[in-house]
């Protein structure tokens, strides 16, 4: 859906939601459905688990290696979670992006934040709506047994993260999965015709006038 | 492809392009595809034709009442055109967009300045290019007997357009139509989501949570 005879910059897509909105179904089938965008692999201290692959679900460092790219500037956005840090290399961000292809990012409000301070130009960013109330606190009871408290924690979170919707670019209302996921691949090949991006229009111009 | 519980401004969608690039195409067959975005309907002071209707090809206007609705600053561009004046009248475009109706604008560089000094939020705008310098050629050289200075004539003229791609927010080459018809629907479609136009996410949220 670019013009295939201009060149062009690559571009961030960021798809926040909060638990229960569908974001990872919809990552997943935007994935599936698009060759030229992928994952971003992320950098993580934690260990690797059974069955996990360096470089492809997570590029796994010493806590020293992490630290030292940290140092050095080396992330996009970093995080600590129950004492692992986790971070986007901007490395292997600016080279995909360098050779045309996007890359997307599952992350919540404070990443989208950080990624937005270094690479404003080249980001992207979508959040993620339930259709209602009753739904989101429906898709939040995973199982049977939760309690009230439990659930109405959830929603408190859920809550929480919502009250960002104003930090995005695109609001879109996850009803149906299939609206949803044609409503993000409508943004996802707009943006790809903004004219800032296509970075070979000049010479595409020169050769047609 | 908007959210249908989340009620939104309309925007302003601009197509301009040199002739040859297949706009006026381009224009009709989005407006058939799309019930949501109507033609802007210009005012005019030149004389009806056979077959015209007032209000839907143009509002005709006598010169004094343009002239006056152009003292009362009643235009969001104009402009001249072999003694004959044409210009929106701005109160039927926000009408429209306050109603969260799209309106299509097929002008040119000259009326998308002016339009972008007066409305710059509202507006979403596309240069379209044609695929090839012969291509282009080939459909300005609109009949056997056209001399190659008239050839040569509208080549320099649709240069002179093209040069004003820069201004654009988007840019969709026409090397196929049902492409780049695909193209100009999901730029629609992506503006149409855009946080910033969606003036009901507020109350839609403050349900949600």
């Amino acid at each position: 859906m670019s013009n295939e005879n201009i060149s062009r910059r690559g571009l961030m897509l960021v798809l926040s939601s909060p638990s229960g909105a569908g974001k990872t179904t919809l990552s997943r089938r935007l994935l599936e459905s698009d060759r030229n965008i992928s994952l971003s692999v992320s950098a993580t201290t934690r260990a690797m688990r059974p069955g996990e692959v360096h470089g492809k679900d997570y590029h796994f460092l010493k806590m020293e290696e992490f630290e030292a790219w940290l140092g050095e500037g080396k992330f996009l956005e970093h995080a600590m979670v129950f004492g692992n840090r986790y971070g986007t290399p901007s490395h292997l961000v600016t080279d995909e992006l360098g050779a045309g292809r996007d890359v997307l990012f599952d992350i919540d409000w404070q990443g989208t934040q950080q990624l937005k301070e270094k690479m404003r130009d080249d980001l992207v960013s979508i959040f993620i709506l339930p259709p209602s109330h009753d739904e989101l606190e429906r898709r939040l009871k995973t199982r049977a047994q939760d309690s009230d408290e439990i659930v109405a924690g959830r929603m408190a979170k859920a809550a929480d993260e919502i009250s960002h919707w104003p930090e995005y670019d695109y609001v879109v209302v996850n009803t149906d999965v299939e609206k949803a996921l044609a409503d993000i691949q409508a943004i996802l090949n707009a943006e790809r015709l903004r004219r800032s991006r296509q970075t070979g229009i000049s010479e595409f111009v020169g050769r047609l006038i």
